[in-house]
Parts: structure tokens; sequence; C-alpha cells
């Protein structure tokens, strides 16, 4: 009596780590920036860790024609570097989980208690350039997805899968967004339901698709999920990635695979204007990285039962991104650093100013204590960037994707032409 | 004054034709089952249609091992029949449409008013034989769909998509089923938003994946179109199949294709026991196939405004399995056959009982008057299966794809092996 559910848990796994128990966690997509930040977290924590790549996210860079500020460090590096400074051995599969015979091979190898699936195309403008990059999102996405559910049925059928989904596949709706289901009452009976997905871009949609997908399979092979819609990320650094340098993570500000926050915080920096696109009343959940992994590792720790396709909304304060952009603001007057706020034309086809009330609670009742979004974080990411400013390039800032366009050209280099879907694997 | 809005528009097109004009209307999928009758009516009806097909509905009939009760006819001696008997051309182009290439080279030469868009895999027991199926189905009906967007976006904007999607996309639900979005009130604030959808089949999902595509690209780029969720069709000839027997249209009782009325219809004048999945109570909206063509008809002369994504539930009466082998049994006794009814194990993972309440006006408001499901329609169904009855094969009745499987292996000839997706192209 008197404690929570995730106590519960957290003393449990504690019980287990002094037993010389740990789970076996295979993350998928590890090699990327939550998935690197959540499975070096949890090989801290003792966990024996499996990580699961192709190292698309880097192709992705030399086709965009752009690098993370931070110099991260090819795979081998990072793993020796994590092995030396910790003692910890975390493994590797190079591969791609859309060729089935690999992943099943792997999953059959590590007989993993959880899988964390954050093996996907996660950039909306990318999946909006044109044709082929929609499509080879959304069948990536797809059939990685349908792939793991398979192979877990068939291989590894009581493992729990932890699944990235995102806060927007709900959109925008003028009604407070709930934690994957919603009780509708309607000519005078109910039921609790999945709730509407209105889904803002390719990527987006491919994500509400894999939603679907999850909860049938849950339903039909009795799999148990979570599927956690994550809001926007910021921040880089986290304990782990701390302890060196050659273990630092991505830091995107570019246009395509760059998150708003941290974009404002590098173009501070810099001295750039911080890009607010349209009114800047788009409003939505956010969440520090060091929020992220712990979130994933709450996951791992509280499975839902066999058949339950369970969601979580996972992010930790909501904001505007004008909002977002005033604080960057203050927070680099503190600094030294003068800021100007430019509002340039919205290429994404969105609702500019709407209500947003979306329900974060549930891990929270787990035991998530978040880190709220402050001044010193907002210090620590721009001091980042002034440390890497050399790597900085102007080039990669503005919108060069438009909603409204099914073929963007993408102009950075004189006289190079990038293959449509250069990045992408489909036929299509 | 005092005239349906279909009314109105079946007026304004009988003046179209009396001026010579007509719709140019693409059919993606003509020589399918609802295809194929489509065609044909709409090409009685005055308009210029062009059938585009790859002819995989035929393949999957040799992979599977099944045919058709009734021997349909290649694509060209259809054609030449329908030509000499009414003079009527319908154009053809032979290609798959997940070649965007091809695809969108159609659009710009045909340049049509309409696509009726029929070209996916449509059997939830094909999606469930084995993850390749699985896939196929997807990747294949969403990349369909996805292009037909694209191209539509690109050559041809004012151009109205008619897509079939189903019924089934809603699962069974506690509550009424509306036609796509549904006014939710939550927390002392409302919003119309999309249906929840929680399809029973990987098929069906194929097609929920479609339907929240649809409605992106609708709202992004302005597009038009009307999602037909369709019911179970039943019924083979209409008044332009029946002209002549190179006419003829698919009658699939296999319990692959098959769809549940037509292989009952099959087993009663074969002298076959009906074969009801589980207690029967599984309820579902039903339609004559007369109605399908009209259904589809009502859309091409009613388009919706640019930028709206309209939903109609496309279906007549609602039925449960039980309630249709009794009615196929007393159809069966008034001529001579003695019926059995057998309750067999369920294959799927559905309710066997449950609440069904479906919407169904907007295509009557547009003027629908419906073949309700008669005895004279039964008679006719099963004295066609007892013309054809040299062509059935009993191997093919049983379901052989279980739900809970991931590999469903089908021996229905000795000493024959048919690879995993045989007839699926997908690499994955």
């Amino acid at each position: 009596m008197g404690i929570t559910a995730g106590e519960f848990w957290t003393n449990r796994w504690h019980l287990m780590n002094h037993c010389g128990e740990y789970m076996k966690i295979i993350v998928l997509g590890g090699d990327g920036y939550c998935g690197w930040a959540t499975s070096l977290y949890l090989s801290a924590k003792g966990h024996a860790i499996t990580i699961v790549d192709n190292y698309l996210r880097r192709q992705w860079d030399h086709e965009l024609g752009a690098q993370t500020l931070t110099p991260i460090q090819p795979m081998s590096d990072r793993l020796r570097c994590w092995s030396r400074i910790t003692g910890k051995t975390i493994d590797l599969s190079v591969g791609d989980i859309t060729d089935y015979d690999f992943l099943i091979g792997v999953i059959k190898a590590v007989q993993p208690d959880a899988i964390i699936h954050f093996a996907e195309q996660r950039s909306a403008p990318y999946s909006m350039i044109d044709r082929k990059h929609a499509v080879f999102t959304q069948v990536n996405n797809v059939v990685g997805t349908l792939n793991v559910l398979f192979a877990m049925r068939e291989a590894q059928p009581d493992c729990h899968l932890i699944k990235l989904g995102t806060m927007g596949e709900y959109g925008t709706p003028n009604i407070d967004i709930e934690e994957g289901y919603i009780k509708i009452e309607h000519n005078g009976r109910s039921d609790v339901l999945p709730f509407p997905k209105q889904a803002g871009s390719f990527y987006h949609l491919s994500k509400v698709h894999d939603s679907h997908n999850m909860m049938f399979t849950c339903r039909i092979w009795g799999l148990r999920a979570t599927d956690l819609n994550q809001g926007v990320v910021y921040g880089t650094v986290t304990d782990e990635t701390a302890l060196d340098e050659a273990l630092v993570n991505r830091y995107d500000y570019d246009d395509v695979f760059g998150t708003v926050l941290n974009r404002f915080c590098v173009q501070a920096a810099i001295g750039e204007p911080l890009t607010v696109y349209g009114k800047g009343g788009q409003t939505r959940g956010f969440l520090d990285i060091r929020d992220t992994v712990r979130c994933v590792e709450l996951a791992c720790l509280n499975p839902p039962e066999r058949g339950e396709c369970r969601v979580f909304n996972q992010f930790t304060e909501q904001f505007s991104v004008l909002d977002l952009a005033h604080k960057v603001q203050i927070a680099g007057k503190e600094l030294g650093l003068k800021t100007v706020v430019e509002h340039i034309p919205d290429p994404r086809v969105e609702a500019e100013a709407h209500y947003y009330h979306a329900k974060h609670s549930k891990l929270v009742d787990l035991g998530l204590q978040p880190h709220f979004l402050s001044d010193s974080l907002l210090d620590s990411l721009m001091n980042i960037a002034l440390q890497y400013r050399d790597r900085f390039d102007s080039n990669i800032i503005m919108p060069q994707v438009n909603w409204r366009e099914t073929q963007n050209k993408r102009h950075r280099y004189p006289n190079v032409h990038v293959a449509a879907g250069a990045g992408a694997s489909s036929s299509y």
C-alpha cells in the first residue's frame, strides 16, 4: 500500500538487478537520435542491449547534404568507447528490418524480453519531398513494423514491443486528446474506441497505419505492445552521451530532420533569425531527450498484459512554436546573444492557431519525473551550438519542402543532381 | 424545388447525354468482379470508359487453384463481344498502378472526369495466408492508392476519385456506425472527426490506411474524393453481363475470394452443407451487385467539392451470417433442394455475436432504389450454380486460412508446392 505501480516495478527491477537479473532488450534503430541515447541509458542500467541498425539515417544525411552539428562517430567507435569507459558491452546487428530473414534471425538469437522499435523514417518533411519519398516512408515503416509483429508471433510471442509512435497521429482536433482511446457516447450507447487520427504528413500517416496494424495483431495473436506517441524531442545530452566525446549524440538543425527547439537554439547561437513557420500558434507536446530514455525504460519495466495494445502520450509540456522562439530569445539575451524572430510562410499545411490539450498522465503515474524546459537547458543547447559553430551550415536552415507541391527540388549545391529518392530503396 | 440533389444531378446528366456529352471515366481494376460489372454499366449509360487492369486477380486464381464457377472470358474477348453487341467501345490499358509512370501516362492520355478505383487485393483471407501475403496486400493497396492521389494532383487535379473502401474498416463497435465521420462531444467541447477504425484483417487494414491517406491529400492538395465503404456484395448478373455469355461476370465461391451469400447459394445448389463460421451471429451490411454499379454511378454524377473527402456507406440491408443461411435454406426448399446448415469453427478472430447498426442513407438520398434481397435473386443464383455445376470444385470450399496462424499452408493438390506469395510481387 502507498506505493504507485511505477514504484512497485522500479523496486522489483532493482531487486532483479541485485540478483544479477536484467532484461534482454533489442533496440531497433539504435544508431539514431533517440535510439542511441536509449541504448546507452538502458545499458548503463544493466540491461543486455542489442542494437539493430542499417545506418540509413546516416545515408539520408548524405542524400540531403546535411550533417548533424555534433560530430557523431561511426558505430564501431561509439561501441568501443562505451565498452572502454563502462566495461559494458552492447551487441550490434547490422541490417534492415524490412528483410524478414535477417530480423527473425536476430530475434531468435537474442530471445529478447522487450523490443524497442525506433527503426523508422521519422521526418515529416522527408516524407513530403516527393512521391518516391512518400512511398518509401510508408512502405519502409509499415513493412518494418509488420515484420516485427510477425517475427514476435513466430519466434518470441511473450516479448513486449515498445513502438515509437507520434503525437502527430492525432492532429489538432477541437477536443481534448486522450491517450490512444476515447470513450464515445453516441445515440444512447457507448464504447471505448481508438482515438480518431488526423495525421499531417505521409510520415505521420505511416505511424497511424502502424498503430492500426499493432492493435490488430495484439487482438488476434495476443501480442503485448506499448505505442509511445511521442511529442517533439529536444536536447542532445544525456548522462551517458556526456561521458566521452565519442559518445556524442546527434544535434540536427536542418529543415528536414531538425526539430524545432534544437533548430532555434542553433539559430540563436549562430546569430541567425529564429524562423517561425507562419503565425507560430502551432501547439505541440514537447519533451527533453532525458525523459525519452526514462519513458522507454518505464514502459519496459511495466509491460502490459498479453493481448493489450497500450498507448502512452509521451511528452511533458505543451508549447506553441512562438512560445519557444520567445523563450530562446530571452535565454539568448542572458548569454549576450541578440536574437530576432522571423515569421516565414508556413511550408506545411496546418492550422497556425488552434485548440490543443493532450493528456499525458500515464507515464507520470508510472514514475516519470519530468525535466521541464528550463533556461539552463536552453543555455546548454546554445553553448553546444557555439562549441561546434565551425560545423554550422547556413544552407540547410530554410525550409525547402512545401506540403502543397508534389515535387520539391532541393538545390543546395550547384551542379549536383540528387536522384529522387536516392536514399530510399523502394522500387515503386 | 421539391427535387432531391440526386434527381437534380440525374436530370443534369440526362441533359448532358442528350447534348451528346458524357463523362470520361477510368475504371482501375475493371477486370474484377465489381469492376467489370461497373465498366459495362457505365459504358451502357454512354460514358467513355477506359479499363486499367494487370490481370492479377486471374493470377491469384491460379495461385490458389480455384476458378470462378462461371467461365469468364479473356478481356479481349469480353471487349470484342461488348463492342459487337452494343456498338460501344471500352478502351483498355494493361498495366499495374503501382508503376507510376504507367499510371500517370494513362491519366494524361485520358484526362478523366472521374477515376473509379477497384484495383486492390480485396480478400481478407488472402491477406491472412502468411506474412508475404499480408505485406503484399498492404504494400500493393497503399502504394497503388498513393500513386493515384499523386497522379491526380500532378496531371488531373479537378478529377473525382471514387475509391472502394469497405464497411470492414469500422469493425463492430458497440455504437451506431456513421458514414465516415462522427460528431464527438468530450469534456465540454465537440468536433466532427473520422469514425474510429477497428479493421479485422490485414486487407481491411489496408483500406483503413488508404482512407487516412485520401483524407490527408484532399486536405493539403484540394483533391475531391468519395470513399465508398462497401458491404459484402452478392449476385453476379447485371443487365449488361446478361447480354451474352462472353460477358459473364465472376461467381467466386472459394474460401478465399468467395463472398458468403454467393458461396451459400453454390453450396445449396450442389447439395453441400452451408458452412457457417462459428455461431453465425456476425452481422454485416450487404448489397446486390446491381446496386454496386448504381451506387458508383451516383457517386460519379454527384461529385464532392474540391478538398472534400466524402464517405458513403454502400450497402442496403444488414444480415447475420446465420440469417443468410436460413434464407438460402428456405429458398432452396422451394427449388426442391435439401440444405443442411453446418456450424464450423470460425477461422477468423471476430465477435460471433455483437451489436451492429450502420447508417447508409447518403446514397439513398442521392436516388439509390435498392434491390433488396429476394427469393427470386436466391433462385437465380442457385440456378446459375446448377447451370455450371460441372465446374464446381469441392476442394475449395472449406476455410484453410486461420487468422491465428502466421503460416497457412493450403494443401489442395498432392505434390504441388506453391511458393509463399507466388501471386504477390513484393520482395519483402
